[in-house]
């Protein structure tokens, strides 16, 4: 390989204590009771931290889709065709999938970026397509990655994340599409944490009883095979992970690297976020986690990040859909904190 | 008293079981694995039955907030002195205060509503003059309104909500705000449920244990007081409620057989909803609620009202905040209905 991964380790910001001493002082002079607006205040000083302001933003707002196919699909673990992944990349970009939907009445930028898809979408206005590789191969026979693939998406991920940085985001979502990626995901955070495959495989877009019993069969199989790089979570992703997911555990680390906030969404993203974490742990301080994802294994994730979500709607949807959702709380959050008045200010009494 | 009571029985009209099949059967053709929306799908489905309409839609909103003083403060219930009932109204007109400020982040529209504080607030640019009293009588002492008051009150929210209809209004927020209004609130739902003092009594705007012990004394003697009033929940809120409470009750009642959706707030937001519904059964189908409050007697009342809300933030500040802090959701989940691709429509296989 050719690609150097030592950005991986590069630093993330920590938290500055003065700031987050200051929003809290803040908070306590807003004309409510003391603590009234629950996680909200928690939030914005949180927020006031990461970002060492008086004034938290989030905006501008970037949503990064990442799409990949996965080899691991021949194993029938999905009840969806592979198909799948191309038309709904086609629909994202078209503007007809719910993040599609979500972006724009959010006001978010949404940028679509193909990591490694069965088809062709160089025809496709608003995609771009950075693949490397047809799809990754099946993981339950080998390595779902070469080194030089993980390499490769892991520097997509960078490179939205500096695109962002470029254009001042300063709160960026991931999603990402592609049909058998919730095998994969799965597969990568068992590994990480130790857990048997029953712990943390789900029916992903809609597998029945047998198919989830099936689908654990064959993340089983795959731990088993490849059970020589436990310990090690980059050898993990280029095993068992996946183009997008590995373009997200990229992209999150460039985002705390350069002081941008994450909102993490759901099942996948989470996966991607507990490997990036494994990484390099300073990111944690950098990861907003959105929504508590139907997929059952969710919760195993967010426990391992010691992870407290905003929303908790039963979506299980991907694409960063369950983020976006929790977007207009977390710019709330900051509008509260930035202009309530103090109890002096209105002449109240504290 | 002059004011009949009559109209508190009208009819809240019923979802249409055909809009809602027909929006459910959308649901299943939208470019997403069946239910992978989770509860946005459901909140949509419910919004499109009420309205009567394939494309359910929230705005115009409007949030009323209705403030009144309590005679019950009288008996130390409170941790916040009396007089910041009329400093608060004025510092939510003039725009400091959280409500004020979701309000305009949200581009709701605001109408703070004087029913009976113990301020002259007319020269308060902003403030609706509509008092009906000089705060209420002390209901640990005796009733806590005549029943001219108690009729006023509820004319007063019925006369907000048919000014929001005259707007175009689809959903409306109640906000309160009141010294003492969690003491009336929790007398209110105990008498309502039948259940104890100690169930439902909680901290409010910040008691310390010693305090809630004492609130609880203070509601228990109240609930003796007024024991032959149960059954009636009109009776009841005429003895144990506030100027506020009654205008929620008269607000929400006069929305559903208005066609406006309602988002309920927190706990005395849901005491005056329980109210209503005793009163008027039909309006439950028009009452969405937001979040679930610390306030710890909250959850029975939900359950009281088989009521699951969309968020859970720690929050306990009234004024309608935490209902505003849900509406984004409310809005996404219409917007997502309303505007994602078909299957058919974007070429992907369902």
């Amino acid at each position: 390989m050719t690609d150097s991964l030592d950005w991986l380790a590069n630093p993330c910001p920590a938290p500055s204590h003065a700031a987050a001493a200051a929003a809290r002082l803040r908070q306590d002079q807003l004309t409510k009771p003391r603590g009234a607006l629950g996680r909200l205040e928690s939030l914005a000083i949180r927020l006031a931290a990461l970002q060492d302001s008086p004034s938290p933003r989030v905006d501008p707002v970037q949503i990064c889709l990442f799409a990949g196919d996965h080899g691991v699909v021949a194993e029938a673990v999905s009840a969806y065709p592979q198909s799948v992944t191309v038309a709904m990349v086609r629909n994202i970009a078209g503007g007809g999938a719910a993040i599609s939907v979500l972006a724009r009445a959010l006001g978010a930028g949404l940028e679509v970026i193909d990591c490694g898809t069965l088809g062709d979408l160089r025809d496709v206005p608003g995609v771009r397509c950075e693949g490397v590789g047809p799809g990754t191969a099946n993981l339950a026979q080998g390595p779902a990655m070469t080194r030089g693939q993980v390499a490769g998406a892991l520097g997509i991920g960078r490179a939205a994340a500096a695109r962002a940085a470029g254009q001042g985001v300063r709160l960026l979502i991931g999603g990402e599409m592609g049909i058998g990626n919730t095998t994969a995901a799965a597969a990568l955070a068992c590994a990480l944490l130790g857990l048997p495959a029953a712990d943390l495989v789900g029916p992903g877009t809609g597998l029945d009883g047998a198919g989830v019993r099936h689908k654990a069969q064959v993340v089983a199989r795959a731990l088993a095979l490849h059970a020589q790089g436990q310990g090690d979570p980059l050898v993990l992703l280029e095993r068992l992970g996946g183009f997008e997911i590995a373009a997200l555990v990229g992209c999150y680390l460039a985002c705390g690297q350069g002081r941008i906030l994450v909102l993490v969404d759901g099942f996948i993203a989470t996966a991607a976020a507990l490997c990036a974490c494994r990484i390099n742990p300073g990111l944690r301080d950098w990861l907003l986690f959105s929504h508590g994802s139907a997929e059952p294994g969710h919760r195993a994730l967010l426990a391992a990040l010691d992870a407290e979500p905003l929303l908790d709607l039963g979506m299980r949807l991907g694409e960063g859909s369950g983020a976006a959702m929790a977007l207009p709380l977390v710019r709330l959050a900051c509008e509260l904190h930035n202009t309530m008045a103090t109890f002096a200010e209105a002449g109240v009494a504290g």
